[in-house]
């Protein structure tokens, strides 16, 4: 069974990433929450599913909150404070997140401030949660100006990855995940890239055996990147390749028109643009991400959908942004990026008509 | 001028003694801040008198709050992050608290969740924020079942401390703030005890070569035990001396009867009380202890505040509080504390009872 681990500033971690691992979760769990109370939180979606048989099996308070981006507010962050006192969580506590990005994400908050804070462990049940947002500590809720502004790092006891879980994950939502991992591939390690272009039919099929390890090779990524820079300080930067436009566009779109899988696809195409228009990157490496992205059937562009001046507009407010400058990530070689690039303002925006024009967009 | 540092998980910090400090704060804080934008925050009381002119010499945003416990609130949270990006603070930018604990404590959480974690500075403006809370990065805000339960450990960059800010402090607040004062003498320093004893005219008086001495002297204590032990594994727990008993006495009479300092010295005699009934403390030190209490004209009883049984009650729900059993804080010799004492729970019903009954308290 794979079991990574993650160094973190608060101590070691492990990311264990096993099929038909849920159902040995309640005694992982006992032996990490002792005698203490133990909260289970999911959303609406994935505590019927996974969550109240889990909260049963170890005898645990449990707490949903209605699925989707609008459960990362301070409304449900005073909620779920309030539930863990209800609960009688003390310090040796325990909150196991059962979801998504925005329950992991609430949940760490929520386990970062309670009582100035108790143990939190992830059981992710997407595969953007399982390859992304469950690694690495980050937690954060909204707020009317923009995402993920309020926030803290709180790494977590333990990351228990089910792969199975991903078995009835809709569609749509797969492929969104799926944007993570070629982004993975892109940034760091051309071998995943020749496995998932040449893969994807099994991979669109869910092949258990494909798919554990897929997700552990973006894991063991995630993981060496977040060890050797928790903080973002300089490399961990380099898991926003994309992010920088496909953010933005996001905003733009008022989040509804797009997965955040299929923003980022666009958002890494404008950066293979802007690389390859910077000299950075090589033509053969942006055509090499354009077929891999193809493959999967992720968006390059996203036509009409929003106007260059608010998009570029909406990069530059991002939260990385210190004093005026959006360094930008990009592709030096496949499987390589480096982070902090500077770009020239007409680049960007030929980049982003390109994306944003109808016609000419590709 | 005396200057002490404090190592915390996230870096070491100094802590600056010295009358008149105010004046030369602009500059100290240009240099933290650099090119990036400072927020000063106070209060009510504060803002117009300490916190204006500074703002103005930085050119800084500024926010002040109501002062007293209420803003320490989930409102005046999402408020304060909410002015942060009004302010145009990015991660580079600093939080300017200049306050007593509840601006300190609010600064604190509202530093550590903006953009996940901005700068800090704290200028206490009260003795129990010089000596206590603006040191050893504990921040938190209330909720309506406790004191506290929602917080953070965000060490800021840097403390300064001006006793003459003290000058016209209200006297109440002065003596609230003496006895903490009075609790390190007890726990960590028995000079400090002789000193305090031998020196009370000009304590009161707040002569301020002994003033800045004494509040040097308790800033060492505190930061020596937040360096050796951030997380209150251990030692820490001796600072909480007198707080079990005085914050469930702060509870139980609804925060409005007594002050801090007050509800403290009552605790520091009940806990003597117990010290002395288990066979830790010493009579004699018990019999110092009331001395030193009565010199500076704190209460060692509360007869009819508030009843014993739901004081108790209290104490058993204290945060610190693990599993059932409240550890208890005594004193074996004087100077010296040791935490964690299991309490036979008629030794405490007796101590509770001479501190609250009618008659036979002292």
């Amino acid at each position: 069974v794979p079991e990574l681990s993650v160094t973190a500033s608060t101590g070691v971690y492990p990311v264990t990433i096993e099929a038909g691992l849920i159902g040995r979760l309640p005694d992982r769990l006992r032996e990490i929450a002792g005698p203490s109370r133990v909260l289970v939180m999911g959303d609406s979606n994935t505590f019927p599913r996974f969550g109240r048989d889990l909260a049963e099996a170890l005898g645990a308070s449990s707490w949903a909150v209605p699925a989707g981006e609008s459960s990362k507010s301070w409304e449900a962050l005073e909620e779920g404070c309030r539930q863990c006192l209800e609960a009688g969580l003390d310090r040796g506590s325990t909150v196991v997140a059962i979801g998504g990005g925005v329950v992991g994400d609430l949940a760490g908050v929520i386990a970062a401030l309670y009582l100035r804070g108790i143990r939190l462990v992830h059981v992710p049940t997407t595969l953007l949660a399982m390859v992304d947002s469950s690694i690495g500590g980050k937690a954060a809720i909204d707020l009317p100006q923009g995402k993920n502004l309020v926030g803290v790092f709180k790494p977590p006891e333990a990351v228990y990855i089910d792969p199975e879980l991903l078995t009835d994950l809709p569609d749509r939502e797969y492929r969104s995940g799926l944007a993570e991992v070629l982004k993975y591939s892109m940034i760091a390690d051309e071998q995943l890239y020749d496995s998932l272009l040449a893969n994807r039919q099994k991979m669109l099929e869910k092949d258990m055996d494909l798919l554990t390890d897929v997700v552990t090779r973006c894991c063991a990524i995630k993981a060496g990147v977040v060890t050797r820079d928790e903080k973002e300080k300089g490399e961990r930067a380099i898991l926003n390749y994309g992010h920088t436009f496909g953010h933005a566009l996001e905003a733009a779109t008022g989040y509804a028109r797009l997965t955040h899988g299929e923003a980022i696809g666009v958002g890494m195409a404008v950066a293979a643009d802007v690389g390859v228009a910077m000299g950075v990157t090589p033509a053969g490496v942006s055509a090499s991400q354009a077929e891999l992205l193809s493959a999967y059937g992720l968006p390059q562009s996203a036509p009409g959908l929003a106007t260059v001046a608010e998009t570029l507009a909406l990069t530059s407010r991002d939260k990385k942004n210190r004093g005026g400058a959006t360094p930008w990530v990009l592709l030096d070689r496949l499987g390589h990026a480096t982070p902090g690039h500077s770009v020239d303002p007409e680049v960007l925006e030929r980049a982003a008509g390109r994306a944003l024009g109808s016609g000419e967009a590709g």
